[in-house]
């Protein structure tokens, strides 16, 4: 079990704290507002409800929170100490004063400073080797997002180290080798930012009209490419210089009044304060944040279905946790072949529940689907073998739901080879919660040539691991239920 | 039928073109270019491939597109005119003298400009009221938003007939009573463009790192909320002032480099279109385009499910569209209760799809589920009777493979009621791409008290509607398969 501290609570070192602990470290809190326990907590709340279901494959169990009255305890045995405390560079320092005399001398710590250089956190201390950058983004449970700076005072064995860690908690470590001042995305938020505001103060558009303009357009863009893919594209087959040659000259043309900054005043506050409450008033703070993790996560997952982007990264951080969460991908990794196959360990995610409060009908399919690829996997159907041209396809199902699951429930799957012989394949799934029994999937699957479309017979090692399962799993009792109708007396 | 006129063709005007196209509308196009027609089939190629299945509720037969040699011939009977030529002003005003000399006096002339003011497109035009800015993004036929910019030469009426015509193409029209360079959206874009060619000529981040930065952060959140309503959520219980308060003072520090633009050379063009070709120059532009397809169709029907942002507005579109895509919502709507009815009809997107390359098993029974959700409406368990606390389960499910379906195939279900008595409901559903039987789907549902979660008997008028349509379609011969179990020959 790895050790996180963390320096500062609020929504920052909430989330951090999430993060860790829903990644199965111990997290320690040094946090001297008496009521960072609680905000802590709703963070973890929001965190719990979205992080565990956002893959496909179990999270580890949940570490150790404990709160510590003073930074020297809070950082006993901790491999990383994330700062997230108020953005002044005094208090920092101070703080990195304090975790020099008490932390472990190779820990990583690492700041959430959204402005700070590294060189200014690092200014005067001996060990600055282990002073880095890492600044999240809100929710920083879900958002994958960590710009990793450093300084020529970190040596490369360090950063790798706190990149692989990072990563280990499926955030993305984007390495800036060269400091700047509020690093590379705030400087583009703090761009929009001054740019809104002038909109506002000026009265050309309201928040929400400037919110619609972004979410309705480019917003949905930058959330799978970025402005210069986004661009690439747009310029079409002649390419990025064609693009530029065609956008170059609105340089020259005046398109931003960032030249300039807006008087920050107490009435541009209550112009921006109003209509901020017109646009969401009618939703609470918590409602908001529900919303918006169930927005991230349905968006995450779409993008995971096509490996991309933040997807991509949910992807790779599923694979990796495979083996730990007791799923095997060949024959040689299964537990033991006569009896029933973990083919699946998840939490239910948020984008898997409809109108009645629990996993919709066809959600319970998908996961029955998922269970029969990880079995093709198995037997050696994988990847490369169905791009050779081999695949099976489902010709049946039939599915008893047995009782209700929600989000956030963990669930697991497990497989019996009913038969297996020349093209068919008959499985049944029983999916559980626990002990409980969720629902039976029952299922003829046909392998099928790929350029025919028809049904064939599987390469020969395919079948034998499927009989391999098939007769050492006949010894267990038949499945209640197998081979039922719709409406047949039970 | 209704006719767009479509001046300029290219990459806006194309997705224009192929707005109006799959909306149903006929599209004359001009465009002197020799290569015009090749270039909006691409797009339009893209656009089929990706729209049809964005909702789900089919779109209309489409319209027919045909290419003018003049702007004079173009304009005939159009009620739209969308002019998307090149950014130059005189090259804009030489089109709308032509056009406002043939073109119907009350149609809308909308410019596609990204950076002039409709004043200065209208300045010198007798009929002014006519011509507006509507400025659309990129891919027009995937993004909702259109900028529409009018001035007091634009009669109201005038506006909200162009509104109105932008949302039955399934865009959302963002009205700006103030006109701007740029107007809204661009502002930030050219923000953002300038501050990131300062990041990438100063060597602090290269075009991939940027992009990184933008899609695995604030990219995500802003495809679902914007600027002011994601600040808000950041600013906890305390709210926007909080927020603001805490911020506020940013703007006095060096976060953007936005006071100074970037020199525009041949060596900063270099150093750009060098690093995107390093970051993408691995996919060729038409498979990027798809990609992005891909992933924008993803994520606005992830935004669907959770009926907010883009995704609400699909949904808008699509309920508008469900009578004349034949879909009932009540029993007067149903136009033969003695045959199966049709409970859906919709196009196989392209998040619909799996490895096998074919509609993927689950979306089956999501299909049925919808059919299902569909009948329970027309029946009278609908949202307000399901918030009063009854609702429909399903207990049991078979469904029968039978042929395979492609993202971009139209689809329709067709639903009989097998049974409707007491607590009971079971359904047989039939999937068909034209007459070809793609699938069939038997499901037993209990009628369940949402506060016990135990079944319960529907309200009277629920079951009544059951027992009508059960009665009027048991003169029906019974469907083929039902009541087979898997593994049962034929």
């Amino acid at each position: 079990m790895k050790t996180a501290a963390i320096i500062g609570g609020g929504v920052i070192g909430g989330g951090w704290a999430a993060r860790f602990l829903l990644n199965g470290w111990d997290v320690r809190v040094f946090d001297p507002d008496p009521q960072a326990e609680r905000k802590i907590g709703e963070v973890l709340a929001n965190a719990r409800r979205s992080l565990p279901g956002l893959g496909n494959v179990a999270l580890p169990a949940e570490g150790a929170l404990t709160f510590h009255a003073t930074v020297a305890e809070a950082v006993q045995g901790a491999v990383w100490i994330q700062e997230s405390v108020p953005e002044r560079l005094d208090l920092k320092q101070k703080i990195y004063g304090a975790l020099q005399a008490h932390a472990p001398a190779d820990a990583v710590i690492g700041s959430s400073t959204s402005g700070y250089k590294p060189s200014q956190l690092q200014e005067g201390f001996d060990n600055a080797a282990q002073i880095v950058v890492a600044h999240p983004f809100n929710p920083v449970y879900l958002m994958p997002l960590v710009e990793v700076v450093t300084t020529a005072a970190n040596p490369p064995e360090m950063i790798e180290a706190a990149k692989a860690i990072i990563t280990s908690v499926g955030m993305y470590p984007l390495h800036l080798k060269k400091e700047i001042d509020a690093h590379v995305a705030d400087r583009f938020l703090e761009a929009v930012w001054r740019e809104a505001l002038w909109l506002v103060k000026d009265g050309i558009a309201t928040t929400e009209e400037i919110d619609n303009a972004i979410r309705y357009g480019f917003g949905i863009r930058w959330a799978q490419m970025g402005l210069f893919e986004t661009y690439r594209v747009a310029g079409g087959e002649a390419g990025m210089k064609h693009f530029l040659a065609q956008f170059g000259p609105c340089l020259s043309w005046p398109w931003t009044k960032l030249m300039d900054v807006p008087e920050y005043n107490d009435e541009l506050v209550d112009l921006i304060a109003g209509q901020s409450d017109a646009q969401s008033g009618h939703h609470s703070i918590r409602d908001l944040e529900r919303i918006r993790d169930d927005n991230l996560v349905g968006m995450m997952r779409a993008l995971s279905a096509n490996d991309w982007g933040a997807g991509a990264l949910q992807n790779a951080h599923d694979v990796s946790r495979m083996g730990a969460a007791g799923l095997a991908r060949s024959m040689e990794e299964v537990a033991d072949i006569a009896q029933p196959v973990l083919t699946q360990a998840r939490v239910v995610p948020l984008d898997w529940t409809d109108y009645n409060g629990h996993m919709t009908e066809s959600r319970y399919l998908d996961a029955f689907a998922q269970s029969t690829d990880r079995l093709m996997e198995i037997i050696g159907c994988d990847a490369d073998y169905i791009a050779s041209g081999g695949s099976y396809f489902t010709a049946e199902t039939h599915i008893r739901h047995i009782d209700e699951v929600h989000a956030g429930q963990a669930i697991q799957v497990k497989t019996r080879v009913i038969l297996g012989q020349g093209k068919k394949m008959h499985l049944w799934h029983e999916m559980y919660e626990g002990d409980r029994l969720l629902a039976t999937g029952e299922h003829m699957l046909l392998h099928v040539d790929l350029k025919t479309r028809r049904s064939a017979p599987p390469a020969a090692h395919i079948e034998a691991n499927l009989v391999r399962l098939a007769t050492a799993q006949a010894a267990l009792p038949a499945p209640e239920g197998l081979g039922r109708a719709i409406g047949a007396p039970r």
